[in-house]
């Protein structure tokens, strides 16, 4: 009988403790990221998950043969920490020995130790299990966890329960054309486009919750902001005055993550050369309010009354960071005939919803509101809007038998991502995208 | 325009604030959880996210009609906060004012505020969204939270980078007859059965990489410890020296996450009568050591010396419990023919795995291992599962190109959750559960 105790005995340092180590024989390990050869000696760059660090191999002091390792070797490096002034982290390594922990088989079809991948997106993503190795791809992911973080974290202390809701349901999802189906032993069920009856009936247990899961969208048409799986953040508050404070909650949310990526992230940031604009508040603008200064200040003829065009968001940005130097801008008060039945009209006009946008650098990233709680409300816009209250009726469980005010949001995270580091497709900031014509890898 | 900048107001107070406030007029708000009328006046039992207050009605100072509210009310109560030893709080509150928010319009169909919901398992199923309004049962997954929060925490910690895998995938997944098939475009493809592949893959770009999400199987049988929908927590970790590392990380993080429980779900842990065990070490055995101890201590015919049988895996607990007060026991060294063709045989005996089970309270819950790294070996196993290389070239990339030592664990939430807190079927510890009849709510 043997006892495993909880320990884990490593005698490798990290890349970032190297300096406080200057004139010691020390281990680093490592995946050979990069072999410079010049004469009689070679820079070799070690990568580890989030640093580079250079080693030089010298004959002079280096005990192993250079040919032993090639680049994608993982090694443990024993050598000595000398000051260099030049280096990013404030030293090098002396390579004294060398221990080979495993090696590659063949060249990378791909070079992934430039500085930015040289190779366009196909090719990106034909290989992408070897182009994240990439530091600068990886970043964009590193960022990432940074902003789910930034995201639960905030909402943790604002006394959100984190909830796990099923992905495959049956009878009773929102519907529409772009949902996939499934063979259930039989049964047609489906892939949830989105958590929300599920984090509307949370909201009734736990008053406040939000989820971080996949959801599934068949959108047929391929653009360079659509996925047909992507990662949504989602958020249900209940004991809500009204939406705004939905959009006082997100604006903090916000205010939260930009500073945790400031502060813990600021590798990555400076990798992709982006500035998070400090937020301090976020202008709001009703829809058809929206819609006159489209057309006054950018003589845009109008067209759609209904929704806001691709092209439109992008102008309403340009708009709010002009005049208030906001990268962000909130649309409120969308039309009822395109929000979903769940949304509350606004009392004051019920062909609008208290519901909003939130438009960042040129594109949607949120759709949000507050619901219906009431359960007379709730059948007599289902009745409106052509639905069978029949294939809702897990759902109407809630409102029946008593629901508190309440909204929320939900937000796509590879979009997110997308437009907070600035890339034009939303491939680019997905892990594994899954498009029309992609489900590998 | 409006600005939004990020701050709510609220005047009501929490409910673990109130004792603060004695002989304060004060603002609370919650949902009705329990009203007992007594001569002249009533006991209004609040419910809030994590807590119930009583609150007093009575002719003397309510300036109300009891009979505004009802059981499922959302108000908000305008009070005086007076000090009651009896209390859990320590206070309750004198209601002068009420504002009705949103009410019931039907009684409920199960009680749900007796201590215990006093109904069967299907009812209890059929009527989720209201029966995760009873406290207890809402204290499961507000400790699921925490499990989940602690296992999050702790991997951050030790630099573990959180990742989101596809769920839909195309060829290369694992197969077998449990797979969920889906058409997607006209193309036949898989629901993921564990992100197995991606996270090894991700072990090249971030060396350690964790992640909490779905994964689908497609199991036929209808036991009480399968689903056929569950949330998994996944880890895979390089530069190890040994699948030891793996266990000894994971008996790391039991000891945070009992730890994380004991400190901050105190009153959920209560509420379900569980005290949680102080861990110390994890007696480890060998798959067939352990069979031998089965023979000897429990006199038992061993059938199988492929795969622990479940009355197996309940005796070694039982072993385990006895001789080293532990709830936990790892058995390691599975055959090679029961795991998967990515586990790494042990050197010293090829029939054999670099493998774990983790059994917690008569069951396994957690199965892990140290992988293949070295693409030669790799492929000589796949040859010998009689596996086709082809299926697998976006995963067999990252071997061919260079991956360091590795390995990693997968752990079943909802069964965690139940053999921690005693339930006796998966079902109850699955916030909305998918069986082979149940796809709603």
């Amino acid at each position: 009988m043997d006892f495993i105790k909880g320990k884990i005995e490593s005698e490798a340092i990290r890349f970032s403790e190297a300096k406080s180590h200057i004139g010691q024989v020390v281990k680093v390990q490592g995946t050979v990221h990069k072999i410079r050869k010049m004469s009689g000696f070679a820079f070799v760059i070690l990568r580890s998950a989030r640093d580079l660090m250079q080693t030089v191999y010298s004959v002079e002091f280096s005990k192993f043969d250079l040919n032993s390792i090639s680049e994608g070797s993982s090694i443990v490096v024993k050598g000595l920490v000398v000051e260099d002034q030049r280096s990013p982290i404030g030293c090098e390594i002396q390579m004294h020995y060398v221990e080979v922990l495993s090696k590659p088989y063949e060249e990378m079809p791909i070079i992934i130790n430039y500085k930015k991948l040289d190779v366009n997106l196909d090719t990106n993503l034909q290989y992408r299990p070897l182009a994240l190795r990439n530091p600068r791809e990886r970043a964009i992911f590193k960022l990432q966890e940074g902003i789910v973080r930034g995201f639960r974290d905030y909402l943790q202390k604002q006394s959100f329960t984190e909830i796990h809701s099923p992905k495959i349901v049956g009878a009773g999802a929102e519907g529409g054309s772009n949902i996939f189906t499934l063979d259930y032993f039989g049964k047609e069920v489906f892939l949830a486009q989105s958590p929300q009856f599920y984090k509307q009936m949370m909201v009734g247990v736990f008053e406040r919750v939000f989820e971080v899961g996949p959801v599934f969208r068949a959108e047929k048409h391929n653009t360079s902001r659509h996925l047909n799986e992507y990662v949504s953040l989602d958020i249900e508050m209940g004991f809500i005055k009204g939406f705004e404070d939905i959009m006082n909650l997100e604006t903090d949310l916000f205010k939260h993550i930009f500073e945790l990526l400031d502060s813990e992230y600021k590798n990555e940031l400076e990798l992709l050369k982006v500035t998070l604009q400090k937020i301090d508040q976020i202008p709001s603008v009703k829809f058809m309010e929206a819609k006159e200064i489209l057309a006054e200040k950018f003589e845009r003829n109008i067209a759609d009354f209904e929704d806001l065009e691709p092209e439109e968001e992008r102008l309403l940005c340009e708009f709010a960071k002009k005049e208030y130097n906001c990268p962000f801008i909130f649309v409120t008060h969308f039309p009822s005939s395109k929000r979903p039945f769940y949304a509350m009209d606004d009392p004051n006009d019920p062909n609008y919803t208290l519901s909003f946008d939130l438009l960042l650098n040129g594109l949607e990233i949120t759709t949000g509101g507050q619901r219906i709680h009431d359960y007379n409300e709730q059948l007599k816009k289902i009745e409106k809007k052509s639905l069978n209250p029949d294939d809702l009726q897990s759902f109407l469980m809630i409102h029946k038998h008593g629901l508190p005010p309440h909204g929320g949001f939900g937000m796509g995270l590879e979009r997110l991502t997308m437009q907070l580091l600035g890339f034009q497709n939303v491939r680019n900031t997905s892990l594994f995208p899954r498009d029309i014509n992609r489900v590998t890898p």
